[in-house]
């Protein structure tokens, strides 16, 4: 693949990354970006992530492609108006939801620019500052309704992900959503609460900060994440999210029940219940 | 402190990695280790976890110092056969529960023997091949109940930790159990219920192998944790455990509220309210 002008929309955690990648591997020519924030704008000079910061319809109207790295709601905001401008340019989200953005460009006809995809790369932190190289290695991303894209931009898409060594799954946005509730949603939302328990209880104590373990740190990990991206995913995949929700709420007041009637072989089966997840991590 | 003879009973996660840091750190002159498990006991030959295994008996009386590595009911069952043995040696537990071992224990003759430690430290691995060189370093250290405890052997536990890197604080078994519940125990049964929730779904589809992202991973990590240990932590500490659960339970519910509800102004707030964990956690 020849090397491109990219424009990355949103230069923080994902947007951050994807540039010094981008550049590291030669994916990029020349990169811009656009920022809202002002104070990213500056940072993400600062850090090199990207060559210079311009308005949006000029990035678009320079680029031969376009990432969208910003929270899902205002993708979906954006995303119209960028493909209202675009001619051979490839327009590429690395969002978290993808059923409702995919509805809401159906009928544009520019549809065929834009591949949907989703990297499984994340960390707690986000702006510019957290941006870290090396990032996306290894990892999954999935490409959602490739058959609405145009042939060209797909082969660009995958071309990219696969210089950025990560591993390309396709699914159409229904199932996508589906299955991202599952395996990053919920972990979310967990972890938040988790975190608001034990913030509730640490009003009358301090011992918890003292005590704090490795083990602690991992399950609250996530709980540092930030509100404006979490809010719209929880938003776009509400259905989802509640379905496993209350699963999860379900298996907890399985362990609930088996406390309270003491039912140490039930509890014990489901630990070794849980144990086989190694299956799925190692 | 001159170096100790030094029996560790559990060769396992917990007590080989302490054993390799002991004589890391030259806190021990000679190691020896017993344990029921005979495919461990070989494991911790070859892995040099100890010089020999001996039996329970004959190891306690040629120790100056006994570290119990073993499931908290399996403490509670053989520490009052060993305090019948001792007399100038220290007994230390390593258990993640404390307030039904001090009962156990608290009219025996020689009480004042035994130190109540509980290292903040552990992976969700086990066994002899699951130590680690460098474990424990930097974590806390709570020590319990000492006015118990007679002062040269509250000494030489010190000491040891100290060696070790660790940081000791000092609470009552009451209210160890208490704090425990909530930074150690409610993670491991979150965990459990979220790999539940997981495989649960994960027989209708295996796209979640292949998206499981670091986020995931990071939050059902602990899922992999043994159930011989587990099942009796949660057995000891139920009552503190039980009052978490239904703390958790209650806080999930707010968010399946706000999804329901549609209240996406509240879900932010609860998010922003869970972002300050990093209070706790950096």
């Amino acid at each position: 693949m020849e090397s491109k002008n990219i424009a990355i929309i949103g230069v923080g955690l994902i947007g951050g990354s994807f540039a010094l990648q981008c550049r590291k591997k030669g994916i990029a020519n020349r990169i811009v970006g656009v920022d809202n924030n002002k104070m990213h704008a500056k940072e993400a000079i600062s850090l090199n992530l990207v060559d210079e910061m311009l308005e949006l319809n000029e990035a678009v109207l320079k680029s031969d492609v376009i990432i969208l790295a910003i929270p899902v709601d205002a993708i979906i905001s954006i995303l119209p108006g960028i493909l209202d401008l675009v001619k051979n340019q490839v327009v590429i989200d690395l969002g978290s939801t993808k059923k409702l953005l995919a509805e809401s460009i159906s009928n544009h006809k520019n549809r065929n620019r834009f591949v949907a995809a989703h990297p499984m790369w994340g960390t707690e932190y986000s702006g510019p500052s957290a941006a870290m190289e090396g990032a996306f290695e290894n990892k999954a991303v999935i490409l959602c309704d490739l058959d609405k894209s145009a042939d060209d931009a797909v082969k660009i898409a995958r071309s990219m992900f696969e210089i950025l060594n990560m591993q390309i799954f396709e699914m159409n946005s229904f199932d996508h959503d589906l299955h991202a509730a599952y395996v990053s949603h919920i972990s979310h939302i967990s972890s938040f609460a988790l975190a608001n328990t034990v913030l509730e209880k640490e009003k009358e104590d301090r011992a918890i900060f003292e005590m704090a373990s490795a083990g602690f740190e991992s399950t609250v990990r996530l709980a540092k994440s930030n509100p404006e991206m979490w809010t719209p995913i929880f938003k776009q995949n509400k259905d989802n999210i509640l379905d496993v929700l209350n699963e999860h709420i379900m298996q907890l007041r399985k362990f609930k029940s088996c406390l309270e009637k003491e039912n140490w072989d039930y509890l014990k089966e489901l630990i070794e219940n849980a144990n086989q997840i190694r299956r799925i991590i190692q």
